[in-house]
C-alpha cells in the first residue's frame, strides 16, 4: 500500500480543479511552438546520400541550364517559315544539310529549305528556329520529308531557360526528393548541407515496466515513430517512479537530444512524479498539462531552456497519436517549412460515431471500397491500450472539438495510415468480437 | 558523321510503323506484369529496426493480449449496480475496500457497496464489472465518491479482447508502421523476416554522358527515386552505345539485382542499341517499346529469364515518371501488397492544359492555397529535360488518355510531391520566365 497516500492526492487533485486546466488542442499546439524549439544543427552529405533529408540552407544555381540552346528532341531542325503547314497529305521537302550530335565539334547551319538532323540535347544549328521530332519526319537519301508543323521555336531549349546562375534551386528545410538531388548535381554541387538527424531521448517510466511485468510495447512504438519521421532514439532508458531517477535521466538526456519523450508509468503515482522530476531541471517550465484529445489526454509538454520534453501515454495508441499531433509540428518549425501532406479520402460512415464536445477524438476505421464507393468502417474502442485495432485499422477519422459526432451514413474525410483496401472481409472482421 | 545510317534507318523505322506499336499505359503495366517479376528475399531485422520494411510473411501472436482482464484507466473498480445513475449532484458513495498496482501480488475483491483503487494495467478484482476514471471520483477517508455512470464492463479490458494467441498480426507484405512492430514485440517476436531491399542496377548509356559533356543528372533521379522507395542501387555503370559493351554490363547486372534501370543515351542511334543489347541475353524478350505517355514516350520493357529491364528516358522528368508508373507497380506485385495512398488535393485549374487524345500527360503543377480555395498552376514546359518544373512544382496533374485536355477553370484532383503552398508569390514564379 505504498502508493496509496499518492492515490488520494491525485484523487483530490484531478477532482479539484487540475481535470478543468486541460487545454484544447489548438491552445497546446501555439504554446508548445512558441515557449519551445528542437534545435537541429547541420551536416555535410554527398548529394547522392541527401534524398529524403532536409536541406540546412538556400541552394542558388552556380551554371546556367541548358548551357547552350539545345533539341529537346530527337528530329529535324529547320527554318520556321520553310515547314509552317507542313501535314501528313502535303508535308515540307527539305534537303538534308548535315547531323549534329551531343558531342559534335561543328554545327552546320541550316539554310533556307535545309534541315539539319538533331539529337536530344545537340546543339542548335545558326538558322534553325524550330525542331520537328524523328517520328514526323522521313529521311530519304538527301532529302528530309516533314510531316507535320510545330509553333516557331518548338522542341528547342533555350540557353538558361531552365536554370540561370543564382536561380534557388532549392529553399532551406526543402524535403529534398530525387529532382531536387539531380539539380544541385547539376548546378554543381557534389556535397549539400542537411538538417542532421533529430536526435530523440525516449524515457519509459513505471515500476511495472522496469520488472519486466508488461511488454514495453510504447518503447516500440515510440522509437519507431522517430524513425519514421527521419530521426533517430539516441537514449533510451527505463526509468522507476523516481522524482530522483527520472531527473537525473532527463538532466542527461538533454545534453545530447534535440527532445525527449517520456512514456508515463501506467501507475496512478506515476503521473505526478514526472513532472515534478522535469520541474526541477534548471530552467524548466509547463507548456501545457492535460489536453482535450482522446485517446491522449494525459499528454503534457514542458519546456526545459527552451528543448520540448514531451509526455505521453504509456498505452501504444495514445502515444502514437500524441507523437503525431506534437512531435511532426515542431520538426516543421526546426525546418521552417511544412509538414508533408498525408493522404485523404472521403467515405461513408458506416455507424454512429460519439465525441464529447470541446474534445477531438482520434478513431481509428477501416477505409474500404466497396463497388464505387469508399466505406468508412469504425473499429470497435475499448481503451488505447488496444493494439489490434491500429493493426485493423488502415485510417484515421478526426472529429473536431465542436461536434457531437458524425452520424452513421454522414460523409468523412479520414487520413490513411495504410493503403486502401477492398470492402470484402473487412466488414466482418472490422466489428466486434467479443 | 559515324550515326548518320542509323539516323536513316530510324527516320524509317519510325515512320513506317513503329510509332504505331507504342501501347497504352494500361497495357503496358497488364505485360510488365505478367512477364516480368522482382523477386526479393527475405531476411532477418531485429524488430525494433523493421519500420518502414515489407514483412516476408504472416505472422500470429504468440500471446494472449491483455494476458488478464485488466482496466483501461486510472480509477474505481466497482459493482455496476452500485453505480448506476451515479452523477455530479447525486454521487455513489462507497467504501475503499483497497488498490491494486500493475505489479501488485494480491488483489482484494469487490464486495456490495464496496471500491477498489486500479491503475490502469493492473488487474480487475472480483466482484467488479465497471471501472470508473479518478477524475469523476473523490477519495475521503475510507469513502469514494462516484460522480459520473458508465456502463457496465465500461473501461475493463479482457483477457485476449485485444489479440488472442494465433490472431493475425502481421500480413505477408505490410509495409511495417509503428504499431506493427509494437505488436510483433508485444505478440512475442524479437525478430522479423522481412523483405531485404530489392536490389536495382543504373546503367546510363550515352557517350556523351561517359566523355563528361553532359551532368549525369539522369543517375542522380534514377538512384534517389529507387532509395525512396527503400531499394538500393548495387551496380551502376556508365556505358557507351555499344552494343558489345551494353549487353555484358547487363549480364553483370542482372547476376546481382532484382531490376535493371536503363537510361537512354540521348542521342539518336541509341534507342536501337540498348534493345538490340538486351535481346542478346538469354531468356530475353519485349515487354513494349514506348507507351503513350507523355513525357516518357520512349520507355520500354524487357523481361530476362523473368527479370525486369525498364528503360527509360535520359531527360530527368521523363525518367522520374515512368519510374513512377513501372517500378512502383513491380514492387508492389513482388511484396503481394498495394502500393502506398499518395496524397492529393483538388483545385482549380488556372489554364487550360491540352492533352493529345490516345496519350496520358503528366503535367507539374504548383497546387497552392488561396484564401478559401486551391488553385492548380501549371508550369510551362518544353521537353522533359527541364529540371526547374519539378524544382518548382509540388503537384503532378495527370490527363488521361480519352480527354483532349482540361478547360481553364476546372475543377481537378492532383498528386501532391511536396507540402501544399500558399499562393503569394507563386503565381509570378510559376509563369514562364522567357
Amino acid at each position: 500500500m505504498a502508493t496509496y497516500k499518492n492515490r488520494l492526492e491525485i484523487g483530490k487533485v484531478w477532482v479539484t480543479g487540475k481535470v478543468l486546466e486541460f487545454v484544447g488542442l489548438a491552445e497546446a499546439l501555439e504554446r508548445l511552438l512558441r515557449k519551445a524549439s528542437m534545435d537541429i544543427g547541420g551536416e555535410t552529405v554527398r548529394v547522392q546520400d541527401a534524398v529524403g533529408r532536409h536541406s540546412f540552407r538556400d541552394y542558388a544555381s552556380k551554371v546556367d541550364l541548358p548551357p547552350y540552346d539545345r533539341s529537346a528532341v530527337d528530329g529535324v531542325a529547320a527554318r520556321f517559315s520553310d515547314v509552317a503547314g507542313a501535314s501528313e497529305s502535303s508535308p515540307a521537302v527539305l534537303s538534308l544539310a548535315g547531323s549534329v550530335d551531343v558531342d559534335s565539334v561543328e554545327v552546320p547551319p541550316v539554310g533556307r529549305s535545309e534541315a539539319v538532323l538533331v539529337s536530344t540535347g545537340a546543339p542548335i544549328p545558326n538558322g534553325a528556329d524550330v525542331v520537328i521530332p524523328i517520328e514526323y519526319c522521313l529521311v530519304k537519301g538527301e532529302s528530309v520529308y516533314v510531316y507535320r508543323s510545330y509553333p516557331r521555336y518548338a522542341n528547342i531549349s533555350f540557353r538558361g531557360e531552365d536554370l540561370r546562375v543564382g536561380d534557388l534551386i532549392v529553399r532551406r528545410g526543402t524535403r529534398l526528393r530525387p529532382w531536387h538531388v539531380a539539380a544541385l548535381a547539376a548546378s554543381g554541387y557534389d556535397q549539400v548541407e542537411v538538417f542532421r538527424r533529430p536526435r530523440v531521448a525516449v524515457l519509459n517510466t513505471g515500476d511495472e515496466v522496469l520488472k519486466g511485468l508488461v511488454p514495453n510495447v510504447t518503447y516500440y512504438v515510440v522509437s519507431s515513430y522517430v524513425k519514421e519521421v527521419g530521426g533517430e532514439v539516441v537514449y533510451w532508458r527505463v526509468v522507476r517512479d523516481d522524482v530522483g531517477e527520472i531527473s537525473e535521466a532527463l538532466r542527461e538526456a538533454l545534453d545530447v537530444v534535440d527532445a525527449v519523450v517520456v512514456t508515463g508509468g501506467t501507475s496512478v503515482g506515476a503521473r505526478d512524479v514526472v513532472p515534478e522530476a522535469v520541474l526541477r531541471l534548471e530552467g524548466s517550465e509547463e507548456v501545457f498539462r492535460g489536453v482535450r484529445i482522446r485517446p491522449g489526454r494525459t499528454a503534457s509538454a514542458y519546456a526545459v531552456k527552451g528543448k520540448p520534453v514531451l509526455l505521453v501515454s504509456g498505452l501504444p495508441v495514445a502515444a502514437y497519436i500524441s507523437l503525431d499531433l506534437f512531435l511532426v509540428p515542431l520538426l516543421s518549425k526546426a525546418y521552417g517549412s511544412p509538414p508533408e501532406a498525408r493522404p485523404k479520402i472521403s467515405g461513408r460512415l458506416t455507424r454512429r460515431l460519439p465525441n464529447e464536445v470541446g474534445f477531438r477524438s482520434f478513431y481509428r476505421v477501416v477505409a474500404c471500397r466497396d463497388r464505387d464507393e469508399v466505406l468508412v468502417v469504425p473499429l470497435r474502442l475499448t481503451g488505447s491500450g488496444i493494439l489490434s485495432t491500429l493493426i485493423r485499422a488502415n485510417a484515421i477519422l478526426e472529429i473536431p472539438e465542436d461536434l457531437e459526432g458524425y452520424e452513421e451514413g454522414s460523409r468523412v474525410e479520414v487520413t490513411l495510415i495504410n493503403p486502401l483496401e477492398d470492402c470484402s472481409g473487412v466488414l466482418t472482421s472490422g466489428e466486434p468480437r467479443s
